[in-house]
């Protein structure tokens, strides 16, 4: 049964994940998104995976109560963790946060050295490394965690000094594990708010430009390959970007969001609406 | 009934309450210290209140198997939520990370204006403003929210530019909202690790130097008062320095703890226990 009319299902541990929503939106206008931030037990970083994946499968059973035709997985910890027990335990297709990031580096890199910036457990995870060793086993990976990006994009200081700074230390480090690097991936939710000072620090630590590969923008684009495939997009997703599909917006704790969370989805959001997990 | 012998228990959400530990270790050498740290469900900042004082029992019921006699609540979020549900509960005495801190700066400021940094949720809570007004209500109290402070210190940069010009801009922000402030309380348990940074920084924004009163050494001070008063004060702590109580740590996730852990405590640690909670 095709269900194009029904809504994709979009979770995070937090709001970071309001950036696939925003990639989403842009991509494909015509759908509509119920999107849930697991924000009374973020962050999932620092969770054992055996938690990771329980507090996922509560996730994408809240989402498809308003049976969702697909389902996109924003945290990169639960995308490591989570996604062959969600892909057993229900039907609907489910996307993670990994696997499109990784698709998108592989098909761009011309010097097949990719670098990875990531919190420390997307990093320690060694995800986006397996993934890409998956699709291509000649690409080096070389990763650097970043811990300090969430906290200076969630203060916003998105176009910063201080920012710039950091992060042009944490490039240094990595240009000097892997100076070879011509493709990053930004693989955490925060970092495309960060995408233009980590362009410029890029450059000056490795001395020429390199492409940064959006994780967000790549999951809109797989999402799309999947609606698309399975005959179940919106015409309007098709067409111009008049339409604006609804967007609705579900958390687990609603303390500390509305200032956070337009910063992150780039659009006003509207009455968030707080639900028990 | 006396219980000289019997450890002191200390918890926290996190590892940052090893800041208190050190200066326990400091101040009451002879003194058994026993941590828990709940690593599993840290930060408890962005829970509610309810959740936090569930927890702080759970943490407290821990420590009380162990007979210690004197229970330190290091994390101020749980200081703010939980001090009331634990002294109803228990017959042991319970010290908070408020009260000291804000007796401390009451006893410093000659001004009668002291400024209190802190996370998000610290400053939110309002607990510092009102321990101080209940202990004089004509001193001015004006909070300043530093969110980035915590992860540079998690990261190690101690002592550095970036979190210079970190703690300049945050300082700079508080003296513009009261310039009259010559005592400033580090309400929380990582900043004692940035205190050199933060003189740095308070001397550029006020344009003279600023009594910081760190909230770590005035609990220890306060534990050794509580202890004394009741007479269960081991002597070695009243003597010289040359008696090391026992340390033993516990935590609830062991991730990524090893190489935090002895930035706080200033000691290497042991081996960490896991436990549930």
């Amino acid at each position: 049964m095709q269900r194009t009319q029904a809504p994709i299902g979009v979770f995070d541990s937090g709001v970071g994940g309001l950036t696939v929503v925003r990639a989403l939106r842009a991509q494909l206008p015509g759908e509509e998104v119920f999107y849930l931030g697991d924000t009374a037990r973020v962050p999932y970083g620092s969770k054992s995976p055996e938690t990771v994946a329980r507090y996922s499968l509560a996730c994408a059973r809240f989402l498809l109560k308003y049976r969702v035709k697909l389902l996109m997985v924003a945290c990169n910890t639960a995308s490591a963790h989570a996604l062959p027990v969600l892909r057993n335990a229900f039907e609907v297709p489910v996307l993670g946060a990994v696997e499109p990031g990784a698709r998108a580096a592989a098909g761009v890199t011309q010097a097949g050295h990719v670098g990875v910036i990531g919190t420390l457990g997307t990093i320690r995870s060694r995800a986006y490394e397996e993934a890409l060793k998956r699709l291509n086993p000649s690409i080096s990976v070389t990763g650097q965690a970043c811990p300090l990006l969430v906290p200076l994009a969630e203060e916003g200081w998105t176009d910063d000094e201080i920012t710039l700074a950091v992060a042009r230390r944490y490039l240094r480090e990595l240009a000097a594990k892997d100076p070879a690097i011509d493709t990053l991936v930004l693989g955490c939710t925060h970092y495309p708010l960060l995408s233009s000072m980590l362009q410029v620090a890029a450059r000056d630590a490795f001395g020429r430009s390199v492409t940064l590969v959006d994780s967000a923008t790549a999951m809109a684009h797989a999402a799309r390959d999947v609606l698309v495939s399975r005959g179940e997009i919106q015409v309007e997703s098709l067409g111009e970007r008049s339409m604006g599909g609804q967007l609705r917006c579900f958390v687990s704790d609603a303390s500390r969001l509305g200032e956070l969370a337009s910063r992150f989805l780039g659009e006003s959001v509207g009455d968030f609406e707080q639900v028990d997990l």
